[in-house]
């Protein structure tokens, strides 16, 4: 990698700072990336907020691949509007902003409630039968995530990171795990919410089914044929907050799965992304690999929400904060290392 | 393990919370164990603290096994006094207090500094030739330190980690790791603060011959032996978080060099203690491994001065968080997992 003048002095700043050299392993990484991304060497996590996307998907009703009933998704949307969920507890405990958005959830909220509408349809078609939405409605989402995130960002946000909510979302991820990794779709289902090993095993024939039926021909097909409106509500907001050089960290499966249809249609978007966790859902680790990827944390979380992304947010900080106010060896006049 | 009825309860309410069984991984277990430690449904991190103890070591001075000159734990005391120390920064980034203790640098430091002067002698005696201090020495580093930690505990700080610095002290947590895991002590051997592979085999031949020239009979000799001041105030101050139920958070090598030793004096200490991470010192791992220890971060630290306890912190106030404020599937209101 050839360091731009910026990079080489972030890296001096890191090499002086009194520790002995790269003792803060990733955070040290991390440091660096984020002030690449911000090209600054006095980066900062402003104003840190996760968007959580929920969408339902067609091939729930049917119960084959999800232990819980698609209500579930409308059920926990409530619960983040009145602070009871995961992500509402460790985005308080981290002081991180939430935005809730519908993208597509099957039931129909008060305009009252504290959620960003964004509803693209109640719930995408079935894939097993068609694609699970029109490409229109899949630029609508795209579209309709990134005005989200540009809003933040006038708002002074510049750090992002996103979660999900959708019963049976981990199928769509798969499907889409498969796609662009080259992956056998087999080798791509997990346990998603709680399956057992007969029902992984049910899924992976239904996913293969679904898999062979469709050819789509571009990320942007793959992600209508096989996406939620919140997975594609996602791939358009990683799209939209590499643009405004925004940090944006990535969570688990879904949100992964999302960041490949990203990458697919820019690759450039890697440069700012941060890769909060590794979870316990099968795939993911593959992913992470697939992407060249090295997560913050292993706490083998599989809850999505975004909940690893308000996780990794004080390592964020941590990182930038060593940068800014650690003394280098000459201002706290500690001797170096010696010749030896 | 059988359950108290406090754990059990414990465990009911982890598992009714919105989400699936298990899907929030080392948090679960992490608010599970901070529950039992004070034996509550309602634990709470109250005014967590992190107390840095300093000291000298005889060998260094000769040079042989350490990079950095002697002088620069004195050095590195005046850093963690004006806030430029790595400490500092990420004690101030997860709102912890920082305290520092001269547990036997040697230097002078004047009275009017914030430190804590426990100060036992103007560093140890060399091991190459004696024990590095006299079993009285041993005992009142031991004394001094619980009686910090009484003080901390007397003003509502129920957490406590434990950092250090002392130049040439993985050479002593390397002595202390083999007489207690019986790992021979060339395993025990690792790179400190950046020795290269022909340092790290020098350090290894001369801590074999201290090794062999000592043959401690209790953990307390072991520790008065081959210790630091730093490290037996580290033991001491264990000791007693546990006898007041502290939640004890240990850092890396050298902090569980000193666990080592304490709970060969009382085992019952490590139900107090959770591991905050995973260091690259090379023993470390094999410690962990040693006291069947699950730590939360793996993030490539070698650093010390509690650190990685700082950063694991953020994960403590998490995991109570979403046992006190997460919803149940019952009072949101959420349908659970079909039976089938």
């Amino acid at each position: 990698m050839i360091k731009t003048d910026v990079q080489q002095a972030l890296q001096h700043k890191i090499d002086t700072k009194t520790k002995p050299l790269g003792a803060l392993g990733k955070l040290e990484t991390l440091a660096f990336k984020i002030g690449s991304i911000q090209n600054t060497e006095t980066p900062t996590i402003a104003k840190p907020a996760i968007i959580v996307f929920a969408g339902d998907h067609g091939i729930a009703s049917k119960g084959e691949v999800n232990p819980f009933p698609q209500e579930v998704t409308a059920q926990m949307v409530y619960n983040f509007v009145n602070g009871g969920a995961a992500i509402n507890v460790f985005s308080k405990t981290n002081d991180i902003e939430l935005k809730v958005v519908d993208a597509g959830v099957n039931h129909e909220f008060g305009a009252d409630l504290n959620i960003i509408n964004a509803k693209i349809a109640l719930g995408t078609k079935n894939y097993q039968e068609e694609p699970a939405m029109t490409s229109t409605q899949c630029t609508d989402a795209m579209r309709k995530a990134g005005d989200i995130v540009e809003n933040l960002h006038k708002n002074g946000c510049n750090t992002v990171g996103f979660g999900e909510m959708g019963i049976s979302n981990t199928s769509s991820a798969a499907l889409l795990m498969s796609y662009f990794t080259k992956i056998p779709i087999e080798d791509c289902v997990g346990s998603g919410t709680g399956l057992d090993s007969e029902g992984i095993s049910k899924k992976g024939k239904i996913l293969s089914e679904v898999y062979e039926k469709h050819q789509p021909k571009s990320a942007e097909e793959a992600l209508a044929t096989f996406g939620g409106f919140e997975i594609a509500m996602l791939c358009g907001a990683i799209l939209k907050a590499y643009e405004l050089n925004m940090v944006i960290v990535i969570d688990g499966f879904i949100v992964t799965s999302a960041l490949l249809a990203a990458q697919a249609i820019n690759p450039k978007v890697l440069e700012s992304c941060v890769f909060a966790h590794s979870s316990n859902e099968q795939g993911h680790k593959n992913m992470l690999e697939f992407l060249n990827a090295d997560p913050l944390l292993a706490l083998g979380l599989r809850l999505g929400e975004g909940t690893g992304a308000a996780l990794a947010i004080p390592l964020l900080r941590a990182s930038v904060d060593f940068l800014n106010n650690m003394a280098s060896f000459e201002s706290a006049g500690v001797s170096g290392e010696s010749e030896n």
